[in-house]
């Protein structure tokens, strides 16, 4: 049995051989380690030099929405958790660890973020439930010095407009004219819906366990995450499926409908979550360098405007030869996401800072 | 520059090129990883086999009271916390990860780690500051399903006490009959005193800021632990060293008093902290292997007893024909260490249960 898939590694090795005179372990332990901590004391921004905060990244998921399978528990989440562990040391080359937590309290949770974040370069949130989420992801991109990543809302919207664009370009839409619909206005949902918004989609539907949301519908709510929605999407009203659609069914580990379903439904390109169909329209594509990009340039700030320039820049990593109803979207380990992804973002960031201080 | 002495390691491969059939990316991530997420939510134990948790240990330090540099800061004790992640590593084989948090707050600290109990198999409690400190072990131990350990205070104690028990016996003295000064009560100063009276040391001064504590000395204090040992310590007034005395001058880094000018003032034997001096009295002989006892036994509970115990078997290691002055205590990387403590930990477990039982 595996019993785990992460572990801990010595990046230096102990010698107390030598008795009586100065060993590696002095230095390591007390006393040598004693001067280092001296020195982060006061001037805590050595703290990235001097330790592996720059390349650690908090998981940090209480368990309440895991993968498709719902409110699992903390220690459900663990194997998922340490899964993306693994993707973020193959793929990014970062320490992520996993932090399941066995709270489901929205304050509690802020919290504790605040409370870890000595030790973290970035925290990336995971699997727990929306509308909470959102709310907790805006309050610490708000109070964190580190950068705040919400891969279910942010790295799932960057691949989905990313697949969405090479399909359209394709079939040869225009991401103006077509018009999308979103089954499920979750973290995901919400996260799509704003990255299509901002990258020009005028025509969208967002639908809930209640059906589809408009703008009237929620007088009521409290979810000011779905009125948001509801005032930029459905102006018309929901129809059967165009001529030469595109189906994205991305739930996990069961899609919403299998491709050849889909297939047989009238679609034209079809893509899952899963790395067993063709088309994997997975986070796990952009995470990694993601994070990555945000450890290496060290800003706090993603704005909807850099997701969507990672999102072309991922799109473009497929060559228009190479472009088929089945090869929409580069591999989970396409050796050049990395570069690209952080490329991408150092560019977008001097333009968003260029244009703060104009 | 080192950036960090510790690193997450993956113990599987990631492979996901085999295009459209199930390679090992479907197992530990998604859609393979649901399977053991939705077995452990049945059962919760099972989170024991199907995750590192078994292995996970969390260093939780608030930065209140590092080594002998006071209240530095979460940021400046992570040095330090790597440092135990190394030793805990080499030693133990113990996946220890530091979790240094940014709020002094008594309740947010104990809410905290109740939080992040599910993907640890142990806590291990470090350089949080007294008293406060003590409270938050004992109501840690009450409320969390897993051990905590609390190194500044069991682990000192136990190897100050094995250190002592070959002192002793080299100098031919009774630990009965001796007496022992304690200078400070803090986390250390209280385990030390807590291990001698059950050792059955009768005669014990301990020290504070404010000179020797005494019964009588604490009628208005808040803090239940400085008199506690007012209650048993103290019984005569406090006078000069005796014949033959012994001296453990074990703040760190920087001894109380340097061992040359202890040997001038009267000491026969001198032990320090210190890896570069003779005879270290360093908790860290002993934290691996006591985490790595109560990881593997998988008990909650470590009473004063058992303490004792591990220290005698500790002060065992180091056989009477190779007791001298200057060798009184087992090499930090004694292998022998942690098959010893864990037979220990074994037996004095059962003595537990057994007493329990009837």
């Amino acid at each position: 049995m595996l019993r785990g898939k992460i572990e801990i590694h010595n990046r230096v090795s102990i010698d107390s051989s030598s008795e009586g005179k100065s060993g590696t372990l002095d230095l390591i332990y007390t006393p040598g380690v004693a001067s280092v901590a001296r020195k982060i004391s006061t001037d805590k921004r050595l703290v990235y030099d001097f330790t592996s905060k720059w390349n650690n990244v908090a998981i940090v998921c209480d368990g309440t929405r895991v993968l498709g399978l719902g409110n699992i528990g903390p220690e459900g989440a663990i194997p998922v958790m340490e899964g993306k562990s693994v993707l973020f040391k193959a793929l990014g080359g970062i320490n992520a660890f996993p932090i399941c937590i066995d709270t489901r309290d929205k304050e509690e949770i802020i919290k504790l973020v605040k409370a870890i974040q000595p030790v973290f370069g970035a925290v990336n949130i995971e699997d727990i439930e929306s509308p909470k989420v959102l709310e907790i992801v805006e309050r610490l991109h708000k109070d964190l010095s580190i950068p705040v990543f919400h891969d279910d809302q942010h790295g799932t919207a960057i691949i989905a407009l990313a697949g969405l664009l090479n399909a359209l370009r394709l079939l040869q839409k225009r991401i103006e004219e077509v018009r999308v619909v979103i089954a499920g206005a979750g973290s995901a949902g919400y996260g799509i819906f704003r990255i299509l918004n901002e990258a020009g989609c005028k025509n969208i539907v967002v639908t809930d366990s209640s059906g589809a949301i408009y703008e009237g519908r929620f007088g009521t709510t409290k979810n000011p995450y779905k009125k948001e929605i509801a005032s930029k999407t459905n102006s018309n009203k929901l129809r059967t499926m165009n001529q030469d659609a595109i189906v994205f069914a991305l739930s996990n580990p069961d899609p919403e409908i299998v491709p050849s379903d889909a297939l047989r439904a009238g679609a034209k390109i079809v893509a899952t979550g899963r790395s067993d169909f063709a088309n994997q329209i997975n986070n796990a594509v952009v995470f990694p360098s993601i994070l990555r990009a945000l450890l290496d340039l060290r800003v706090k700030t993603i704005t909807e405007d850099m997701l969507v320039s990672v999102a072309k820049a991922i799109a473009d990593i497929v060559d228009r030869d190479h472009l088929k109803y089945d090869y929409i979207i580069p591999k989970v380990d396409d050796p050049r996401i990395i570069h690209i992804v952080t490329e991408t973002l150092k560019k977008a960031i001097q333009i968003h800072i260029a244009k703060k201080v104009q």
